[in-house]
């Protein structure tokens, strides 16, 4: 085989295909919102177009991004339609899509230091731009330390991690594994109870939360206090700032006082309200963060950063590596010997990374901080004024504070009246709201923070609403 | 803030930058040879050339595309130059940079059926159609059943998901979790062990090998029986097809027949291997693989996918689902409620995903299966061929046969030859080689698989080979 013979596309096709690849993103993303926000398909749908078996032949470049087109977009759920106010926002960005193909060009790995310098000393560069941009603590720093920052793909990982961490540490120092418990608020994310159920936590205590779904500190301490009454091993407590169901807050410095007192592994769950701590204004939610051990916040979901970009930072590296590091010998090498470098393969389970700060970097860059703090500004903005005019409207109730960008209501009439509205935005193509149940009650989350979204779209979303009821 | 008023690249730019950052990519796959293989910097040169606060107001694109090249390239390994021999390939392919960056285009997320079909369904077909291609049971496609196969970061996240699995199985018949044990060869990649560690075994069994570094069946078999006879529970055992070190192929009927006898989960660890499978003729590799519980491969480190792409495959889905599956009020649907449908989410450890499929897809239909298979069997003569030459050098020793496409030799006058060649190898622009140590003997390994490499090269490391010496 001769390069002639090489079976790959010619670097003139790549470069063809290419810019065409890029003007269909253009032009996906320039005409989104004239396409239904949801996918418009049924289960099979898209399989039945596919073949049965892998072609034995090659087929044209063409007609493959063709199948973009006719295959794959009716089974799109558009997360970057101005629409979109499910879930939390996917929400990526020009910049972030071109540093995810810079990232996909070089096709470097990171695993080691010495594997590709760049891809740790970017990632461990911009992780340290955003401790500051935060106002976390700068011991987070890496190039100060103890601390350091690393990408994982999502904050399960990130938060599994931690429950791992303090499981080894814990089993390390003569506790048995089978005693351990790990805490989260009642409206703590599934990551929590899968997290500890994946790293073998036999005693996951969810917490009651009070009227503002925060989680009660008062609880905490009686279960951590029963618990220990009953010879088991409290080790590990999850605060969230910014819960998945209605975004509320728990006593972040009370919960990390009692894990001082108790000896807990503190983690922080900031994966989508994160980004709003680089507003100064936003911060008193996170006091007390000093006295972290660990906190997770997703890029991906806030911060324009395409997925999967989540960040985790450990107050102190030594107790992640220790617990992870793990050195046969065809990984070995003068420069991690030396003690001189990170290398982020014992940072976390897997052992390869692509290069994923790039993105990050690219966005950061690209917008600066200044436009990013206006931008999560204007969403916090426009959740107020949609929460204002629910809140006055008697058919509606708020059922929880809109402390971001996610306002959460009800219809006043009751249940029916609620998942009446809930099937009429359903059938609605330009917006995707999701429903949610807390209490045993029906609600309505409406999530903002779509990059292309804009207040028009957050005021059509009222008019819907106002003319559905 | 109005559409004016976001902060975004404007798609114009995009397009603009968009193209350019294609034709960078394509200069630099073009010109990729001219460079040195490896970095060259020092601890710490990346990270002093960039600033150490975010930037407040916004930098334009192509200064940020210039880094590129001012900042980042001097700090990159290039594991696309043609004369990467290091590690394992982790080849990309012009098909698979189209696919990351259609999904990062896309950015829609498939953590459930219902948030974006097409992400599920394609991933689904794909990794269908390679369980033919693979040669693998047939009840491993999703679509008959009762097996699946879905996409992971890493291998190491594959055998992590099946180690759990194991586990909670095995906790759920109660028995004892500080009891149970897992079991590889001492060639097994440090993944077992990680992924042992992380998921909470206390006993991990590394088993000896033969002359041709493959687990002994009987060695294994007498761990086994002794761990019974200790009390202790035995619940899992990965065989390797082609472990990390020299590419030793395990027992891998032998291992099954015994996981059966003793009711252990068989995982195959197949990482680098597993590509050779769409080859009939090695097929015999993985004779037994009907009895396997799980298996773990790649697509991107042979099959031209970029990272990260692991394939990871269960014989019977519903126990993966069954241990891994949480279900919240804000990811219930009628869909998921249905049971019609595949939610990703449930099988494995991180909720969101992005559109990983569709760069396998592009590749597989890109190239198509023969391609595929006459460029394996390439890298596979290749390998042979310089095996040969240094077979017939009484100047060289090979200390493992070579199976797939990697070279495992030393010099013959011994250690300090051997590192001596080592040393003036890593001094060589044009190759990367890495050493390795095998019962207490450095030895190198030739790992030939790069997308761009061509006989030449490879003819090219030996030429360097014989000169050094």
């Amino acid at each position: 085989m001769s390069a002639a013979d090489l079976p790959h596309m010619s670097l003139d096709e790549f470069r063809k295909h290419g810019h065409d690849l890029i003007d269909w993103i253009a032009d996906y993303l320039g005409t989104i919102e004239s396409r239904p926000v949801d996918h418009q398909v049924q289960p099979g749908d898209v399989r039945a177009m596919i073949p049965d078996r892998a072609p034995a032949a090659a087929e044209p470049m063409s007609e493959i991004l063709g199948d973009l087109d006719r295959v794959v977009m009716p089974g799109m759920t558009h997360w970057q339609h101005p629409g979109w106010f499910g879930y939390f926002p996917a929400s990526s960005s020009p910049a972030a899509i071109l540093g995810e193909l810079a990232s996909a060009g070089l096709a470097g790995q990171g695993m080691l230091w010495s594997t590709s310098p760049a891809i740790t000393e970017v990632e461990s560069a911009v992780l340290d731009w955003l401790v500051e941009l935060m106002g976390l603590p700068p011991s987070w720093r890496v190039d100060t330390g103890p601390g350091g920052g690393v990408l994982q793909m999502s904050a399960s990982d990130s938060t599994h991690t931690a429950l791992v961490v303090a499981r080894i540490q814990a089993t390390n120092a003569g506790l048995d594994a089978s005693k351990l418990v790990a805490y989260g608020s009642a409206q703590a994310h599934s990551s929590i109870e899968k997290g500890a159920r994946t790293a073998g936590y036999n005693h996951i205590r969810l917490i009651d939360v009070d009227d503002t779904f925060a989680m009660s500190a008062p609880a905490l301490r009686a279960a951590v206090e029963a618990d220990i009454a009953a010879e088991l091993h409290p080790i590990w407590v999850c605060s969230a700032i910014g819960t998945t169901g209605t975004t509320a807050v728990d006593p972040v410095a009370e919960v990390g006082a009692l894990a001082q007192e108790f000896g807990l592994w503190h983690h922080i769950d900031a994966a989508y309200a994160g980004t709003a701590m680089i507003l100064p204004e936003m911060r008193h939610f996170q006091a007390g963060v000093e006295f972290a051990d660990s906190y997770t916040f997703n890029p991906h979901k806030w911060m324009l950063t395409n997925f999967d970009c989540s960040v985790f930072w450990v107050a102190d590296r030594a107790k992640l590596i220790g617990a992870l590091s793990i050195l046969p010998p065809y990984l070995r090498n003068t420069a991690s010997a030396s003690g001189e470098v990170i290398d982020y393969r014992d940072w976390h389970v897997p052992l390869g990374r692509r290069f994923r700060a790039l993105k990050l970097w690219f966005v950061l860059r690209s917008y600066g901080a200044d436009n990013l703090r206006s931008y999560i500004r204007s969403h916090l903005d426009w959740a107020q004024e949609l929460t204002a005019q629910l809140d006055k409207d008697p058919r509606f109730e708020i059922v929880a504070p809109t402390t971001f960008a996610l306002v959460c209501f009800r219809h006043a009439a009751g249940e029916e009246a609620t998942k009446a509205l809930v099937a009429k935005l359903a059938e609605e193509p330009s917006v995707y709201v999701a429903p949610s149940v807390v209490n045993d009650t029906t609600f309505i989350r409406v999530s903002i923070g779509s990059t292309w979204t804009e207040r028009r779209h957050v005021q059509a979303l009222w008019d819907l609403i106002d003319s559905a009821c």
